[in-house]
């Protein structure tokens, strides 16, 4: 099979980690193993340095959204252009922590940037590169804050107010609603649950690559 | 007279400084004190951050063109709105050391980047915002480059090809014989010759702004 880039996605605290095992697993199970990891924002040293100034900011400046929805763009331009495609087309599989849905949920939803703003820089950024297959993993902002909360101290974009993750979850789902290449995974459930269900899907997915 | 933005722009090497001082200076013999000096990319702490990246690079990294121009477009917006736009609404006068222009001119001339990208982030970033005025200093790339050496050790923007410069300074020509508020300085001359005109230029322009 043609190597494939898959995205977890989610609110913090979703169980995007957890996600991740499992996918790999999956995927060595059926045979495919070299699969190539990224993270968004990051996944380069110049993309991860951008990363840091978006989740920690500068100590008494206030992040415009216009000015964090740029650094996100160049982070991802970065990562696109010198890491995933390159493993793409050297017929590896990639398996990204978030990719620009979340750039949609949280910039467009959650902080409510202009639509336009956003299609036009995803088009001029991304062209048509899309993920072939995204795992949405859906939660309630409060079970995912309280799950992040537990794993440690709270970033800039985690200090939001539920009102913005709830924004950011809504715009989520009705992005997931109308995107086939998006599965929407229950992840309200407990830990096995919700990893069955993530291997049910992947393999589902996978099977219908086949056909 | 309401407050106003004038903008230094050029190649390396071309007098940015020399310039500011003699425009600072002929402001204040105008009675206009309250001046605001901006550089970038940079100017405000995020900025600043911005700028070492672009101008610094990472170790054994390639930075993309595209992230280049993304990480700019996030510095200026975040100068914009955080220190420019504030300063002109309380009167101050902004003197800038390079805006938008420098990007139409490096990125779009020199890097050739698409002309419809450079425009649309232009306008979703910056909207109707325009310097009042500018002073570009014209200048060969092999003078400035020569002046920018004598200076000390060249950033990664300064390594470029002479070729790279040459595109930048035709692109910088094109924008400014396109735009009144563009007026070209002949940079070439002495030291005292440009100041002379830069003055001359300034105070012109002042007489205008009044009729």
């Amino acid at each position: 099979m043609k190597s494939k880039f898959i995205v977890i996605e989610g609110l913090e605290g979703a169980g995007k980690t957890t996600a991740r095992e499992v996918i790999v697993a999956t995927l060595r199970e059926q045979g495919i193993d070299d699969v190539v990891f990224t993270r968004e924002p990051g996944g380069t040293p110049l993309a991860e340095q951008l990363r840091q100034l978006v989740k920690q900011g500068i100590e008494g400046e206030q992040v415009t959204d216009q000015a964090e929805l740029l650094m996100l763009y160049a982070a991802r331009v970065q990562l696109v252009e010198t890491v995933i495609k390159p493993a793409l087309a050297r017929g590896a599989w990639v398996v990204g922590d978030r990719h620009d849905l979340s750039s949609q949920a949280y910039q467009g939803g959650g902080r409510g940037l202009d639509a336009q703003l956003m299609q036009t820089l995803r088009d001029a950024v991304l062209g048509d590169f899309r993920p072939d297959l995204t795992l949405y993993l859906d939660v309630t902002p409060e079970i995912g804050l309280s799950r992040a909360r537990a794993r440690g101290e709270l970033d800039r974009i985690e200090q939001e107010s539920l009102d913005f993750f709830a924004r950011t979850r809504a715009r989520y789902q009705a992005l997931a609603a109308a995107d086939a290449s998006i599965r929407t995974i229950d992840a309200t459930q407990t830990v096995s649950a919700v990893a069955e269900d993530i291997k049910h899907t992947l393999l589902q997915w996978l099977q219908e690559q086949h056909a």
